[in-house]
Formats: structure tokens, C-alpha cells, sequence
């Protein structure tokens, strides 16, 4: 008698994506001729620049002969591409090792599977408001008590407030695994070095376990701010990076990301190198690769060439942000973020939840944003905007916001 | 304070593969002048049909204009080929619906996340032998007890001999989820419909789940033999399929299959298209869809002009496959496989053990193949060899075999 996992059951709701489309199309089908302008999710738009198409032909290109065919790759990734990686830290002044680089299909799928390494009793942290994919992945692994009141019982959340500046403290309470996500999806907020060191202290004291999660780290502009948790002395002892080429390049549907596991990572009970192995182990059972084909797209990536076209990209979505920002600052609203992270973190004016504030805006500016909420209850009362999208696109957006919004 | 997933420590050695490169690689460098012939990997190496290679480069150049760009497309996969494959199904005289597939990055990964969806406590039931990656993945994740003599506490194992063709039936014991795989890895035996009909009347009876790994499945020639679990009536109610294109189309490293669940598969406690509601849920939370220029080509795999050069291939390799059968027979071993799938399985002479018998045939013949014990206890004694490779080398290897090898 097969029995299904219970800890479904324990999820809020349906994804949050899920449920703005949902509404959405729901609207579009109550409002035929309303054209519906997507600012919710935070995915790209804009063509690939030619030496990444270049690329990704050859790694086509590749398979059409017998000379260059390949099969299956090494698990952890192509050779090449974990070196490339190496030297693409190496060129910040850090030092990962090849071995210590897993090439993976996207953050988003890596973000639930390392848990696997880790035992289920570890209690998690996350900051509130984050991306919810931390959350119902450690729900559906059993982390996490019931949902009560907006919260599941047995996750330390770390508030990110007006206050703070959405950039939060370690947690008092006990803590072994802790996701941070910096730029943070959704508030765009940016950890500094210094706040970033409590953080790798707070670890290396308690040995927990930090999930760096650098998905937005090639917004950032501003050189003081650290790229990666790397930059921080110490982290290697305490960190596991998560990474992504999607936002970098543009590549959102091309799938492909890194994680960096350092050999320095020491757990209880655990000795130099054993975490990596542990990781190495899993990926070789559970995982053949990203696709050859996407790999060579990915060198592309890290060619000087290909990081000169994608900050161009990168420049593009940022210009983006400004335009959103400005015009809703000029309406009177308070905005957070859009400097150094492609997102908009918006305070819904006179104190609305947030999904009443989504059906506002979709109902009287036809603009699809993402509600504050769905990304934990610290979100409540704030509204995300994404400045992806065509120019023209955001620009209508925002005239749309600026000539219908009733505030 | 973080723990390990301390389960890890339950697994009894290295996976398979990475042990066969590690001691093959130890061989290459004691024998410098020696030409390592692998015939271990079950790994495609013929270069990808005009068609396939004319679908991947469309997937790049979409990406390349404004008008075709796509971001992350849907969790579930692309409707288009979601719906190419119900009609694959539907000219095999099988009905499933777009809705029931779900696209995946392949097999690999999938027969290890399928289990999420269901309970820690489930009791699973492998063949054995068989491919390595069920039993390891539920060691992993909690579902049996330790390693003792050859076996896991907790997992049913079920024995394929010859005395039964190497096709078990059901389980006398109490087995909740069953992982069976035809054509068979190892063995390269494939369950009959009558077969596969004992353990569907099984599962209905035993409220079992069926998890049919049909990654082999268009090896098969024999016409009676079912290609498809969903050939068998009723598997629709107690039958998860996991199939993949990668030895369809020789398409290994570029990552694509998919799984259906179908919406009439009920277990314990849940409703009609909960199971498959719950996978979509586990989907849309921790993936991120497979990569848009893949399932380009697979949508090309399953053209009709696809579909007739990936026969080619397999025609191909089913060739090797008869090669290497013919030349092993005439030495006056025992063999089986390599009809219907593109394994060929090898009592190994005078009672040695597989180990043996693979550093035996590495050291006299320079040929490298997969131990049986490998794939599970009652895989002692057997040796698999696959027959992917260039047609060239597996001729050397087989007359290397024929001239080296002291039986």
C-alpha cells in the first residue's frame, strides 16, 4: 500500500507563480481586450548577444560529427567549464578550486537538492521576505512543522525590514542551515560586506551551514558590495554559493547555474573535503549533468567577449529598473531596491495586504506584478516589480501605472 | 550546529560508474601503450541525425530574435511536445493525455525525485540485478536499513535468473512502491505482457505503485513484447513510466525525457489526479523545466523524419549488440541480452566473481565492462557489456576478446 508524502499536505498554498498566472488568465478572460503587462516574474526578454548564440551552435554543432560527438558528460560538469569558473572567481580575487565547482541545470532545482546531503533534523532559517523555493522544498523534505498564522512552526525567519534596510541580523534563535539570498529576490536589497561577516561569524561559532544563493550578483554595480559570499574571510569554512548563468546571461530557459561546495567546509562530525565528497556522491547517483549543448553556451558566457555582450544585457534590464522606479517614486509611493538587484520593492500605499494591491493593479493599470506575501509573511504590505521586459514593454507599463493608478 | 544526512554512510561503496573509471584509469596509466576499449558505459557515440541537429539549432536561433526569444518556459515542459508525445503514444494505440507528461532533464534524476511524492515508510521493491541508481537514491533518502551481506535491510529484492529468464515475478513480500525496469539494465531482458500483467494485477491488488523505467524500450524489435507499461490494461491506475530520449535518439549528453503520471493512478488516501497534482506541485516548486533548445530537439526526435533516422541508430547499435553476442557465443560463453536491448549479459567462465572477471578481461583484452555484482547481489557472477560504441571499435574489442581473452 503506497502512501504519499505527507508533508504536502503542510504547504500554504499552491506555488506563488502558479497562483499569479492563475489570476491572470483569469483576468484576461473576464477582460478580452485588455492587453496584460508581465512585471511578475522575474524572467528575461531580450534576444541572446551573437557570441552566445556562437556558442551554443557549436555545442550543436559538436554532436552532428563523430570527431566532436559527445555523450554522457562528467557529472559534476565539463572540465572546461568548471576552469572557466575557477578564473572567473580568480579574476575577483577568490580562490575556488575546480573540484570544489559543480555545474548544475539552474539554482532553482540546486537550492532543494542540497538538502539531500544534509540530515532532516537541521533547523533552517531564511530571511523574510525570500524567493519561496527554500521554504517549500524544506517543507516537502519534513524541515518544518505546521502552518500556522503565516508561518510554518520549526523555520527561524529573519525579518528584512524598512528598518533594517531588508538586510537582517543572524538569528537568535538556533540555526544550522541558512539560506541568504544576496541581491534578495524580492527586495532587492544588497548584504554588505560587514553584514555579510556577522553572518560567516555567526557560522564558523555554531557551525551552521550558509546557503549562499548569488542568483542576482552580476546587478550588483556598487564595487563595495560582495559578489560572492567568497570575498567574505572565513566563508570557505561556513559557506556553500549557489549560482546561476540565468540572469547573468539572459538564459532563463537555457538552464544552467553552478554551486561551489569548498573542501574548507567542516560540519559536525565531518572531516575537510567530506562535504564536497558527500555532494559529489549525490550528483553522481541523482544527476547526469547539464546538457553538453549548454555548457559550451556557458564558456560563451565567460569568454571576455561574452561578459562584455552580457553586461550590456545586464545594463539593459537595470536602465529598466530605473525607468520603474523613478515613475513610481514620482507617483508618491515608497520603493526600495532597483539599484544593484533588477527588482522593485514596493510599500502598498495606504496600508493594502499585498494581494490586494496585485488585483488593484492588474484591475486598473492591467499590470501583472508579484504580492509581497507570497514570499513569506515579512512581504505582507509590499508589492514586487521586475524590471525585465522589453523597453517598450516596461515603458507602457509604467505610463499605464502613472495615468490609471487610483492612489 | 548542521548534520549530515548520515544515510550517505549506509551506501556500500562508490557508484558503480565512478568505480569503473577510477580502476580503469588506474589501469591506462600502469599500461601506458595500451588502448583502453570501453564497453562499460551504456553511452551513446554515434553523432545526432540532420533532423535532431536541425531541431537543436532551431532551439538556438529562436533565442537569437526578439520575435522568438523565450525565457523560462513551463515546469511541465513545452505544450508542443507534451502533446507530441501523447500522439507518440496514441499511434502505439495508447491513450495519455498532454496533461499526464511531464518533461524532464531524463531518467536518471526522475527515478530518484518521483520518490519525493511518496512516504518515507514506503517498502521499495527492485529487481535485481538491476540499475544501481533506485536502491542507492532510497538508501539516501532514508527508505532502508543497512548493508549486510550484499543486501539492503528493508528493500525487496527480486531475483532475476536464468532459471526465470531474468524477468522475476511479483513479490511474495509486502512492497509498496516497485521499480521495474524492461528492457532490462543489466540483462537486457524484457518482460512479456503476460509478465508485466502479474505485477499490474499485483499492484491493483496491493495498492503498489509501479514506477516502469521504459528508458530502453525502443530497442525492443520482438513485436508482442510491450514497449509501454500503459500497454498492460490497468496500469493506468497503478503505473508511474519513466522514459527518456537519450538512447532513443543517441542524445545522452543533451539531456531530455519525461514521465507519465497518470491522472487515474490512485494509492492510499488520495483522490483521482492527486498523485498527479502532487508531482506537479514537486515540479513546479523545485524545477525549472529542461532546457527550451532541448526540448526543441526533441520535439525533431519525434517528427516523422526523426523518428525514422533515430531507427537508424538503433538499428545501429542493435548491429554492435549482435557482434558482440555472435563472437562471445563462439568462445563458448553464456549469454543473454542484446536482442531486444542493447545489452549483452555474460555468465562469467568458471565461476568468477564479476570483479575478477572485469580486471581479467581490462588486463588480458584492454576491454572495459560493468561487473554485475555492480548492479545488485544476484548480479554476482554475470558481466554486462554494452554495445554503444563506434562500429569500429567494438570490432577491435571483440576480436581483442577473441584473441586475448584465456577462458
Amino acid at each position: 500500500m503506497a502512501t504519499i508524502n505527507t508533508n504536502f499536505h503542510k504547504l500554504a498554498g499552491s506555488y506563488l507563480f502558479a497562483e499569479i498566472a492563475k489570476r491572470t488568465k483569469q483576468f484576461a478572460e473576464n477582460n478580452p481586450s485588455a492587453t496584460v503587462m508581465r512585471l511578475g516574474i522575474g524572467n528575461t526578454t531580450e534576444p541572446l548577444p551573437s557570441s552566445i548564440i556562437k556558442g551554443l551552435s557549436l555545442g550543436v554543432q559538436k554532436l552532428a560529427s563523430v570527431a566532436t560527438y559527445s555523450g554522457y558528460g562528467d557529472e559534476q560538469g565539463d572540465a572546461r567549464l568548471r576552469l572557466a569558473l575557477a578564473d572567473f572567481y580568480k579574476n575577483r580575487g577568490i580562490t575556488v578550486l575546480e573540484q570544489e565547482i559543480f555545474i548544475s541545470d539552474g539554482a532553482k532545482p540546486e537550492l532543494p537538492n542540497i538538502q539531500q546531503i544534509f540530515g532532516s533534523n537541521n533547523v533552517i532559517a531564511v530571511q523574510d521576505p525570500v524567493y519561496p523555493v527554500y521554504v517549500d522544498s524544506n517543507v516537502i523534505a519534513g524541515r518544518t512543522g505546521v502552518y500556522t498564522n503565516g508561518r510554518y512552526k520549526k523555520i527561524v525567519y529573519m525579518p528584512c525590514t524598512q528598518k533594517n534596510g531588508f538586510v537582517p541580523m543572524p538569528p537568535k534563535e538556533h540555526a544550522d542551515l541558512i539560506y541568504l539570498c544576496s541581491p534578495n529576490n524580492p527586495t532587492g536589497a544588497v548584504a554588505t560586506k560587514k553584514q555579510l561577516k556577522a553572518f560567516v561569524d555567526f557560522a564558523i561559532k555554531h557551525k551552521s551551514v550558509l546557503i549562499f544563493d548569488a542568483a542576482y550578483s552580476e546587478f550588483i554595480s556598487d564595487k563595495t558590495l560582495p559578489r560572492s559570499i567568497y570575498e567574505i574571510p572565513g566563508a570557505q569554512k561556513c559557506a556553500i554559493e549557489i549560482n546561476s548563468f540565468s540572469k547573468m546571461a539572459g538564459f532563463t530557459g537555457v538552464r544552467l547555474g553552478w554551486t561551489v561546495i569548498p573542501l574548507e567546509l567542516v560540519i559536525e562530525k565531518t572531516e575537510k573535503g567530506e562535504v564536497n565528497k558527500l555532494w559529489n556522491r549525490r550528483q553522481t547517483t541523482m544527476f547526469n549533468g547539464a546538457s553538453n549543448i549548454v555548457q559550451e553556451g556557458g564558456l560563451a558566457v565567460l569568454s571576455k567577449e561574452g561578459q562584455r555582450e552580457c553586461k550590456k544585457i545586464i545594463t539593459y534590464y537595470m536602465e529598466n529598473a530605473k525607468i520603474i522606479k523613478k515613475a513610481l517614486e514620482k507617483l508618491g509611493l515608497t520603493v526600495f531596491g532597483g539599484e544593484n538587484a533588477p527588482y522593485i520593492w514596493i510599500k502598498t500605499p495606504k496600508n493594502m495586504s499585498s494581494w490586494e494591491f496585485f488585483d488593484k493593479l492588474l484591475n486598473e493599470t492591467h499590470v501583472v506584478g508579484t504580492p509581497g506575501s507570497g514570499f513569506g509573511p515579512g512581504g505582507e504590505g509590499y508589492f514586487r516589480l521586475s524590471a525585465f521586459g522589453h523597453r517598450e514593454n516596461i515603458e507602457k507599463a509604467v505610463q499605464s501605472i502613472q495615468k490609471n493608478l487610483k492612489i
